[in-house]
């Protein structure tokens, strides 16, 4: 197992064995360790001391299902903290075939230039290249993959960035590629896109022909487990063929939230919106039914997967206009904005893949600056023409490209939805108590995906807990479900496994198996969410010795004094709570 | 004694009497501790429960000389911590007079208009008469000025904002009036105007007609302060008639700092400006000679100033293109532009006058732009294009209304010479060792008014200290600047009366009999320096509880890793010495 180290100053690589101290790591447990021991919390985020770090997780390249993601670590541009950033992509599995454990992109080359690296294995070892790619730069991420698919092949696998990552916005992500070779599957939230850039790095394509494959300590004690987990998935009615998410898509979240008051709208000035129905998962599921004339049921982002979310969205005329509109996606670029042009969404999705963008800060984005009266809240066309501002890089387009507090600065509009300066994701913290704890304390600003309270408070699944209840109780679930996370993110499993272990013990016990398995190690339970609690302890340290405080663990101001409709609610949980969720870790 | 509290939610206003506890304070002791013990620190900058305090020092209003200042305190959209800027101006005495300690601006209205507040003496009391403003708005200051001074009559003093404030820039001042009625005289730093934009509050003009004046519980004792300190002021070359800054302005720092390679150039990448002897004071000193046909001494900013130090920049014709040009001002659109024509930066001080920007941060923001290719350095036509960007409010000119930070971040340029997100002025810190420790930790960000060390570094006042030195010396010589400056903020003095009272004991002891003829108290010197180490604790209590931390008090990390020529000396404080400021204050 290794550690390969790419140097952008001199565009040397070497690779490492793996220190004994990170050998049970993977995903998020390894990028943020990383970040942790090697970069000085106080680096600037763009300067040659901060680093890159891509990690496959514990069990991705495996049979284990619903696995196949990928970790980015680094100091964030758009937080100022640490940020780990996943995606689920067959790059993943490709670089965990070859044995490497995390690739660490480090320094900073002189000159104004872009590079590719080509990694494939060679003489029994992953071998490096690094090629010239100016040629991509200014390009549509479309076009860019296009032709890196027709040179080195569809069996190849691609990360990068596209303009968002070259204008080094703090809304910049990184792509990878899905199942049809789309630049469509992002490390999306944080600025790791900018990071990349700052680094001279534009791809990084993965050939893993003739690499061994992933070590396993224990195989059968591994396939145990890959089967619990598995029957799991196949079982529960979230995950299952056919089910919620195979059907609807995550977008199946669009009437929920809404029916339950917590469906922010127009810069979270109220949390139902009136055309909800018309961008909700059923209607995707029925457009697409109309347009292609079949049923069409989703996709798997990423090879293994068992739930296969993935929704493709067809035009009247029955041609794809992207894949996929997740619910955030849909949320932030649709209700946000005031638009319920499910179409419109799509090809806003898709001009965000294009430039290399994070969709739900750019829509939070474009919503301050919708707030502040750039443009009227449901303007579709001017909400495009926005997003190719940001491409271009033209001014308005750079400050849109900043995030939505930069936004909110520089438009100074105090009404800014975001915890240490990201913008919120499809929930609204007023209504739904949990999750405005986790956006609050979490250490990656907020994020939805950090301590996804909703499964209780909305979706019934790992217990129940009214949504609109202020109590202590959403300090220790959203702690409890922060801490999971961290744990989850390092397995490389996907988020939308919690359902099925969540509810279901065998599940959950298979998870463990897996890595037991894989690791050759005995963790109980017990053992393994521990790992979770230290990686969300690294984090915090990071980021207070990068400057953030009990400050920056709130809830945006305004949302304390200005009640949000329909059910008038404020931020109203104690900071002495809010506190308690790191302060007892 | 009163505080008039003018709330904007609903135009209404009331006088209360000063309370025991605030009795003896003024200036900045008065803003930072209403500030402290009234705004909630993690407020948004820009809402409601924001407050923004004037506060004339404590012997403003009075025949001592040189003491005409105001204090704009305020929580900063700029720094995110505690504001304290201050400037001279007759405003500051009217308001004085009217025995009016502190005009303390709270609310928000909630339509999108703006007001003016006429405060006059009236039944033996002030009162406040509140008359919309929207006639004022997006006008030229100079234009609005002219207005309001045939309307009120040139006895009545201005306060107010420009384009800058309406557009809420965190680089926007609060203006005031010099001795001819321009709108020339600035609380520039830290986004204030911003603030009072938020209110709704365009100006505050003062007719002081009727006004008592200033109550002088010993007058014996205060005339005998004054004397002393006016005697000193005479005496000392620096602030003599005819002295240095009486004969050059303060510009006569350009070519001491730049011998001493102090002399930030071109964003900072060089501490020597082939251009300095063309911006110096002596330049403008033989310019005006040429262009009027006679010695032209600087005249006062404000009543009773014994030093005098405000030029006026003559044009080729000899009619006035701008007063003031401040060595920072100068340095700022000049050296930092890389710009070395003087009339140009005259040009470029009247625009920020004109749109209520400051001059630093301009000069900042423009430079980091300039480093990061919007224009090449030394495009004069260029920056002025952008300064009127700015007035304009189009999209570039909000990223630079956003200050040196914003820029950086904007742009993706880590090369942003600020501390707590506020722009650097004309003093490198990396070839003057002592100034550095002060930007990084004042409570204010990057301000050399807040600490001085310039004075023994480079100028051999109030002893002296090699500025390329880097040890502890350093960490004592700041904080002791830091704190006589915090007392002398609040006399109501203007900072060059250090020279004086550092270098001539009787100067000292006449500021303190002065305070104590006034207040009635019987202040020693160390009881005296200790108000100023409280009001130091207060302002750093505030910034902590908002979330700023020793990660905050440190210089750029390029500073640390880019020597700077021509001593090529890097920033290299040691962190822990840095910490022993206010460690062991």
């Amino acid at each position: 197992m290794w550690f390969l180290r790419i140097n952008m100053t001199d565009r040397s690589w070497k690779l490492e064995e793996v220190p004994e101290a990170y050998r049970n790591l993977g995903g998020r447990g390894l990028t943020s360790t990383l970040i942790y021991d090697e970069v000085e919390p106080t680096v600037h985020p763009l300067g040659p001391n901060n680093k890159l770090v891509f990690a496959p997780g514990i069990v991705t390249g495996t049979t284990s299902p619903t696995s196949a993601r990928v970790s980015v670590g680094t100091k964030s541009p758009l937080t100022g903290g640490i940020k780990e950033a996943n995606a689920g992509t067959g790059w993943a599995p490709a670089v965990a075939k070859m044995r490497i454990k995390a690739i660490i992109i480090e320094g900073q080359p002189e000159e104004d230039k872009y590079w590719m690296v080509y990694l494939s294995w060679k003489d029994g070892q992953p071998s490096v290249e690094f090629l010239p790619a100016d040629e991509y730069v200014g390009q549509d991420l479309y076009e860019s993959f296009k032709t890196l698919y027709e040179k080195y092949g569809k069996k190849t696998h691609i990360t990068g960035i596209g303009l968002a990552g070259e204008h080094r916005y703090p809304n910049s992500g990184i792509v990878f590629d899905d199942m049809k070779q789309r630049p469509s599957r992002y490390s999306g939230r944080g600025g790791v896109g900018a990071v990349m850039g700052s680094k001279g790095l534009k791809f990084i394509v993965v050939n893993d022909k003739g690499a061994p494959g992933v070590e396993i300590a224990n195989p059968d004690l591994f396939k145990q487990g890959a089967k619990k987990l598995r029957d799991a998935l196949n079982e529960h009615p979230v995950t299952k063929p056919k089910g919620g998410l195979n059907t609807y898509g995550t977008a199946i979240l669009v009437n929920i939230v809404n029916e339950a008051g917590g469906f922010p709208t127009r810069n979270f000035r109220s949390g139902r919106f009136e055309g909800a129905a018309r961008i909700s998962g059923e209607a995707i599921f029925e457009n697409n039914k109309k347009r292609t004339g079949k049923e069409v049921y989703n996709h798997a982002c990423s090879p293994g997967c068992v739930i296969q979310c993935s929704n493709t969205i067809y035009a009247k005329d029955g041609s794809e206009i992207v894949s996929c509109v997740e619910y955030e996606s849909d949320w932030a670029l649709g209700a946000n904005c005031g638009i319920d042009d499910i179409d419109g969404i799509a090809e806003m999705v898709k001009l965000c893949n294009a430039y290399g963008l994070d969709t739900i800060e750019t829509g939070d984005a474009i919503a301050v600056a919708m707030d502040a009266g750039v443009l009227p809240f449901g303007d579709l066309e001017g909400a495009k023409a926005l997003i190719h501002e940001m491409g271009k890089g033209t001014p308005m387009g750079k400050i849109l490209g900043g995030g939505t507090g930069m936004v909110g600065k520089i438009l100074g509009n105090p009404r800014v939805p975001a915890v240490k300066n990201q913008g919120m994701p499809a929930y609204e913290p007023r209504a739904i108590k949990g999750i405005g704890v986790t956006y609050a304390t979490s250490t990656m600003g907020a994020d939805h995906t950090s301590g996804y309270t909703i499964s209780p408070e909305l979706l019934g699944s790992g217990g129940k807990s009214d949504p609109l209840l202020s109590d202590e109780t959403k300090i220790t679930l959203s702690r409890d479900f922060q801490r999971t996370t961290a744990l989850l993110d390092s397995t490389g499993h996907c988020l939308f496994i919690a359902f099925a272990i969540l509810d279901i013990p065998s599940g959950f016990e298979g998870m463990i198996e897996e890595m037991n398995g894989l690791l050759g190690v005995n963790w109980t339970a017990e053992e393994a969410l521990a790992l979770g609690t230290e990686i969300l302890k690294k984090e915090r340290a990071f980021n207070e010795a990068a400057g953030l405080t009990k400050a920056d663990d709130r809830l945006p101001e305004f949302m304390k004094y200005e009640p949000l409709p329909p059910h008038n609610a404020v931020a109203d949980l104690p900071d002495e709570l809010l506190d308690k969720v790191y302060g007892e870790l």
